[in-house]
């Protein structure tokens, strides 16, 4: 009855997903590990019972894994997942599915073979009440055809690894799956305007952007991405309809009123905005792979579009060009394509 | 066409009453004032080309003096208000009508006796946008019938001259007069609770103070009055009906995040937080003396009213008791009481 | 490794706390149920794989138990607390803790001869993080020294057999145990003001209620009670202190601007108010019944108290007088009396 | 003392001026009037006990006009400022100063060559009290040097003589001005993007509308100009800096809950959002007449500028390209370019 799970990769995001997994999460158990770090994949397994096994590939074989996590490092991601669906396993990989469009389509083509769905992406916002909240209003046409999505992402300060092509590639990734989830619809075309940059972010870095995006319905979207905001993390997003416009609430805080002035905190990190969404997605993963049914949350497909999009936005922000999306035009109907 | 203005006092209200009639009121100007302080009268009547005559009968008695506003000190206000009524002129008194509930009577048996409304007496609260709004709520039905009222006042600081018993006189006597009107209800009954007091006060001060009240429909009101509530001036009230609530609104002002934290300023004072009921307050009052109908305004039986009810408070507030109010059980027909 | 636990009740409640140590709470196991309905018992613990017992005093010493949940009828609480304490075993019992004050004092008894904390009672807003970040404030002198409290309970209806006492018994109760740690002070008198009863009400009811209470460094709480609100579930708290005030969020909700207003929906039900609170309770009591150490929330002595207020509060409600509380003046050392 | 002023042109915003500056605006009186419609000049000349003339040259010229204000058809405005300028008399004209560049260059060299302001726009969201206190927030430092704004116009609809140019040329030609104020700052380039419109508005119409600038300093500003949202009149301002953001508050209104929803009412059009605005226009324009000192408001190279980019958007609304604005490169010192 309980879900037996294998983690590729225990640095910082995979260790998060086994305490998620032994701790927070109901019928699920780590078994076996591995980490290109040995020493660090012993001390890991040891804290929670499980095994360190020498390679991705014994974890994904081991006879007591039913299921798979992908947390190693990027551009590893296509080898483990593409191993996975070999073995027939449910594989949950974090974002990105992989670092090129490529590896995404030899995944696609490799589940599409299979024959049912095994891979899911690990992109949490889905997961988020807010955004769930949100999407229930527009399908219920509580506010018309949606036309315009007004969004920012904002982050207290980033660091000087960070980037520009990140801005598109490890932050706006998660709006660019939300919205089209959201809005049950695709990207079609992008662009990324440069304000003036701020003075407190690394020299090297643009920030902030303004990224641009077109959907096939018509539906436009301003995105402003800024990693260095210094008062805290700060998600927005409000979808304008036909008849009216739905915004996501920032999170409860209490008001102090003192000093002159009411107030409530922002928070300073995305734990406290998505810790919930992040269990939420292991909760209804396990549930899928204990049930034996196929997963619901975001597809190999959803992970190839997250890929060429912001492999778009990259372009865009280096160009400042629009930058036409075609290899999104025509979904297969494995991935729901042909509901559309 | 021109409304000619007499105003008794020119202390720090009259000066603000002269510049509202001069300035921002459009089709008044003053004409003559008496002051105690005669070289004060003076000097505000050469502001604003009017005379200053030797007592407040010569301005009610002058020929070029149309309608009167009082604003002298309150122990003088029934004397002025009653000798407006002998000259059969409009007379705009500040609260309180009087000091005592005698005078009061006094003024409501010469104005009944007089056969129209000439008084009305300054609660400026009723001109308000906000109360004015909840107000129209509360009519059309949109709560059901009012049940509780749940109401703040507070200011920053108070004075050391700032006694007990102003709680009731100066402050609450705001939420009284709004209260009965917004319910179109009379306070039967009070009490006053004495919370643990402010270290931030002077030492004679019972600060803060709960009022309960009672109205003739049982609507129960809980006013927390705190002045010196250190952080701003704050006017909080609630009406909570039978099949919902309608609160007031805080004033509108820009929201700042930054330093962590999604913030807004407070007023300070009573002026950014009222200026605009006194200007309609001045401006429906002098509408009504130009067009030679009864003012709308709070009447003398308000005034006696607000009196009433702030001396059981004060009675309350030092015997614990609670007072039962029945003075107020029998409004004249002449104002209104028949109607209820 | 797991906590095994027996559940002594397996009505409405006991199955919602056996679903949560179930499918929420990690490290968590429920092996022994009764229920004096015994079909009922057999059914709820076929469906988690947990034996069905004869009776509570069976499932208190049973091998496989290492402690319980009491979720009986409330008259049958003090008999299975009791025996849980005689077993040396971990209790969590609903509230009330035992529907006399005279069985609370039993149970304190029992509690304090054993020599360290065996019960902890189900009041779980004190695992609310809109009241945590609030005591947070509060601790930190974000507010200064605490003066007045205004809260509010309001469900949108209460069904034909919910009493005029219940609204103190199992409404306000919450509020009781909270304001006391929030406050960490005790309630020396009440007094229960009835406002103009709602229409929308069972005959038999008075509702709203207005419960007034005194703490013993003087704090003024007043709460309003209103089961019948119709709009849903509301839960308002605002702590006003010597320097500011800090008040509780409403939850998280899309805002929605349409049909000429910005809206967002309230609560229907204390699940979606509570249900993270819940979770949070049964994770922390379960973590220290794991680790073998004292329960950190409400208390047998906070359970006395909650059943001493509320038999005050009746009291109150019934004659319209102030009742004083004198037996909660001495906290026993056991309770943490020594530390105020 | 009194400042006497003749208005050209006597249509819906003509009346409203003329009411604004009899009865609302102390200190000014209308005394002349002219409209292409006698009869209709005659009736409200009457109404206000002014005279009709039979030519606005006649207006300027009267020897009882201390002042102008011209509120005739677009096409007429320059040739009536002209006039003015000529003879030496300060005119107030409603927006556009002129429907063409060029006629907008004339006017600025003639008032150039007199030597003095004359000239002032009615743009007159720079009175609004939001925009001020925003205005005050970034000048003193409050969010840093600021990078991006982001802003929506929203009507609840549009009739069916209104255009897509006039989505620039009507509607965002007050954030055009308000923002250039705001941010201290110049406009030098725009793009229009063309959302899926919505089916609510006349077939002609491209609607809404995504209008893009970037300032001098690099300033990105997005606004979405939508006249069919059709839940309301809605304007929404936020200006995110290097440090934090300040965001334009929503009117005041009273709080409604409810039906199961917490709701305020959004205005249903621009009179009850800006009344205070326009009020405060004229105060202030006429009191810069009466002390015969140079206007403060927005000038004739602000209008010359609203024109000029306004013409942009409009290109590049037809086009789909982004225009360059070069005209504006250089400020003419009696404009106060040398300050920049």
């Amino acid at each position: 009855m309980t879900v037996r799970i294998g983690v590729i990769g225990t640095g910082m995001i995979g260790q998060d997903h086994i305490r998620r997994l032994t701790h927070v999460v109901t019928g699920t158990r780590v078994t076996a590990v591995f980490d290109i770090d040995s020493a660090r994949a012993e001390e890991v397994a040891a804290s929670v019972g499980a095994r360190a096994l020498p390679s991705g590939a014994e974890v994904i074989g081991a006879a007591d894994v039913d299921a798979v996590v992908v947390t190693s490092w990027g551009p590893t991601h296509a080898e483990h997942v593409l191993g996975a669906i070999a073995a027939g396993k449910p594989v949950f990989c974090e974002k990105p599915l992989a670092t090129t469009a490529e590896d995404c389509l030899r995944i696609i083509e490799a589940e599409t073979a299979h024959g049912t769905r095994l891979v899911q992406v690990g992109f949490m916002r889905r997961y988020d009440s807010g955004y769930r909240e949100m999407r229930k209003v527009i399908e219920s046409g509580g506010i018309g055809e949606p036309l315009m999505v007004h969004c920012a992402h904002r982050n207290a300060t980033a660091p000087a690894s960070y980037t520009s092509a990140m801005a598109a590639q490890d932050t706006a990734v998660h709006e660019i799956d939300v919205l089209r989830w959201l809005l049950d619809d695709e990207i079609r075309s992008v662009q990324v305007l440069r304000p003036r940059p701020t003075r407190k972010r690394h020299e090297h870095l643009q920030d902030p952007q303004i990224m641009l995006m077109e959907t096939a319905e018509g539906v436009r979207i301003d995105l402003e991405v800024f990693v260095n905001c210094q008062y805290g993390y700060d998600i927005q997003c409000e979808t304008v309809g036909e008849e009216g416009l739905v915004r996501l609430p920032d999170p409860a805080a209490v008001a102090v009123r003192g000093r002159g002035r009411d107030s409530t905190a922002v928070l300073q990190d995305w734990k406290g905005r998505f810790e919930n969404a992040f269990d939420t997605e292991f909760r209804e993963w396990a549930g899928s792979v204990a049930s034996g049914t196929e997963p619901t949350g975001p597809s190999a497909w959803d992970g190839y579009a997250a890929t060429v999009i912001t492999d778009a936005l990259v372009e865009s922000m280096e160009s400042g060009a629009t930058v036409g999306i075609e290899a999104l035009e025509k979904r297969p109907a494995f991935y729901g394509g042909a509901e559309r």
